[in-house]
């Protein structure tokens, strides 16, 4: 390709201070370096944890950045060394790399893998530990290895997953964060058995995805938790055929849960951020066995709590990051079960706009109707 | 026997009031109702669940009580429809019940048997919710259904291990409690495996069995962690090869721990019942994969906490009450390990005494150098 080894400059959205509108810049991205991926993003979806770094609340945020995470593109160019990917290659950037190398990768026990993480948080690349982009030769930062939020980007070659070019990336573009969180929630870190009965706390993109998985692992009561009743109706959709908004109720919502449930579920999922909901999740769940899995994102320095009592008799606290997918590894695999109308994917995009119109987008994210809304970031 | 069916006076510890000696009465122990068994108690340890109860700190401790729960002897009678013990069957009591037949028992998940809770829980038997206890006719309450500081006591049937006559009582008493529980944290609830690093904050007789079943699963690194570092001479015996007192650090232990073990250990178990010691012990543990869990029971009221990214990054919180041993499947195999010498008992009894010095081995349980008292009841 002409651009291969250049600069090449493009429009993205920068976040220069927190909580004001992002400028829709021209940006001067690097080409990569060993073991680097230069992508082309046609497709960026926007998940909360966006919306927080960019809101100043995340203390490890950095500023000017490039933020967004769930994403497709098509390889542009890659780096010394990098054998796995080439160019035309259609790709998900997975923001959870995968080397298959170190500690965490070879345990077998976790998809955090550790390779490059050192550079991931603190928004560099391994290499030189240097940004890729610039803008009038003033370095952006990345944000978590990934910047989707332009039309081209810089990432390591263990955070790219290949995926079957037949597959409409403007759609699966939302593998890359959300819909697997939750699938992989049930799959991977709860492992439900069929028969069982779950609560899900939330009822977002994270929460309607633990539904579905929820259904296909056999889940025979799958309760949605909600304070907003119109969730009600779409998340029946996904698997949800009980619902309980707790303000319809004087009594504490695990109380609510223990009650409907003679005893408790045997999992819940919380799928909000929020350290009281993780507790009461926690809570309604079965002594004995229930178990409860963190999903949610709390906002810095936040702490759960509960008596020791509720660990003694038998429940377990868990929590799960990219739903304990191996990103590299099984992403295409989640792509597949797409295409193959295994799992939804489309049913979650309920907007979408161009790259230009990203803070109308944030604007959405907040607001009860949209799931996830969807970024044409040629336009 | 002559005494089947009548009202048996003999001696027995009576706890008439939190943090008074216990006094040593003539008590009525009534014959065994439906469902009961009479057990002569020739042998019982103190445990800290005792003295805790003793102290008045416990809100659902009743008085005047009949404490103790670790202990050894022969059935004298049982009640009608009593099928799987009989007179003459040496036996241990079990406060944690086994029934095959409720929810809980079925589950195939958890050893916390429902069935005679609602009555133990408030120191009655099921039949008549009434004690089989008395002293000049005023009722004396059954304590965690074991009630084994007295000469007789009347239990559950389900609440009955019946092990191998050759087994000697005055040791194997020592597997009503904290042996299992310590064995079983590792063995059911941890699922400890070869090759694994551990740790263990506390090391009396609780976390000297932790460290047993450890060596046995095969972990490699077993670090004891005593605020008391004459424990470590002790621990050595059981297993423990690396040993830390907190007070010789600056650090938060945690993150002595971490230090030590490039990154975190995959195991760690709190034998103390601190809740801030809960805490480190979690975070001691090893991202991605490192479990925690809970043996150590804390003053009622008081509440664990952490920053739930402990959990979204992997680590799993737990907890166990005796071990998940089922206890009358499990405890007359537990017997047998130690008769065929693959279970120690004998190395965790420091002192023995009577019935009649039951305040004085009190006084002992706080201090350093008794693991477990053994009383003979029948002086
Ligand atoms: N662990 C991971 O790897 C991972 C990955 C992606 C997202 N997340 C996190 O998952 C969470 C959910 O993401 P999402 O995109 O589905 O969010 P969302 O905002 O679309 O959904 C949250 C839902 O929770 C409901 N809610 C809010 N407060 C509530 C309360 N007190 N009780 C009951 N319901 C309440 C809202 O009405 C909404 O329907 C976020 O915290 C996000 O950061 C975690
Ligand atoms: N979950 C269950 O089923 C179960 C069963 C039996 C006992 N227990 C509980 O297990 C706990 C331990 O029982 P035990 O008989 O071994 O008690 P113990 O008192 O003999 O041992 C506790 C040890 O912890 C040490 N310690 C105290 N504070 C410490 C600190 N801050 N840091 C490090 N070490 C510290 C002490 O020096 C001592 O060696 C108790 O809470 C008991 O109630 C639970
Ligand atoms: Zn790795
Ligand atoms: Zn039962």
């Amino acid at each position: 390709m002409a651009t291969q080894g250049q600069v090449i400059t493009c429009k993205a959205a920068v976040a220069y201070v927190p909580n004001k509108p992002l400028v829709i810049e021209d940006v001067q991205v690097a080409p990569p370096q060993a073991g680097e991926v230069r992508i082309k993003i046609l497709f960026t979806a926007l998940c909360h944890t966006d919306a927080y770094t960019w809101s100043g609340k995340d203390p490890e945020g950095l500023f000017p950045c490039i933020l967004g995470h769930e994403a497709a593109g098509i390889v542009e160019s890659v780096g010394e060394g990098v054998t796995e990917v080439q160019p035309g290659d259609h790709v998900i950037p997975c923001y959870q790399a995968e080397c298959r190398e170190c500690k965490f990768c070879k345990s077998g026990k976790t998809n955090l893998c550790g390779k490059v993480r050192s550079a991931t948080g603190v928004g560099v690349m391994m290499n030189d530990r240097k940004s890729r982009f610039s803008v009038n030769g003033k370095p952006i930062y990345h944000f978590m290895g990934t910047s989707t939020f332009s039309q081209y980007t810089v990432v390591h070659d263990v955070s790219v997953a290949k995926i079957d070019p037949k597959a409409p990336l403007e759609k699966v573009c939302l593998l890359g964060c959300g819909v697997p969180t939750g699938l992989g929630a049930v799959w991977n870190t709860a492992k439900v058995e069929p028969g069982s009965n779950v609560a899900i706390f939330g009822l977002g993109t994270v929460g309607l995805a633990v539904a579905e998985g929820a259904k296909t692992a056999g889940a025979t009561r799958i309760i949605g938790i909600d304070i907003d009743s119109k969730k009600y109706e779409t998340a029946k959709k996904f698997g949800v055929n009980e619902f309980v908004n707790p303000k319809d109720h004087q009594k504490p919502i695990q109380e609510v849960v223990v009650d409907l449930t003679d005893g408790g579920v045997d999992y819940s999922f919380e799928c909000i951020g929020n350290v009281s909901v993780m507790r009461a999740a926690l809570e309604c769940c079965h002594k004995g066995w229930g178990t409860s899995v963190i999903v949610g994102v709390a906002a810095s320095g936040q702490e759960i709590s509960t008596r020791p009592f509720q660990l003694v008799t038998g429940r377990v606290w868990k929590g799960t990051a990219f739903g304990g997918f191996k990103s590299r590894t099984q992403v295409p695999w989640l792509v597949e079960k797409y295409m193959n109308k295994e799992i939804k994917v489309d049913e979650y995009i309920t907007h979408n706009m161009t790259l230009g119109e990203i803070n109308k987008a944030f604007d959405l994210l907040h607001e009860g109707t949209c799931l996830r809304c969807v970024l044409d970031t040629s336009k």
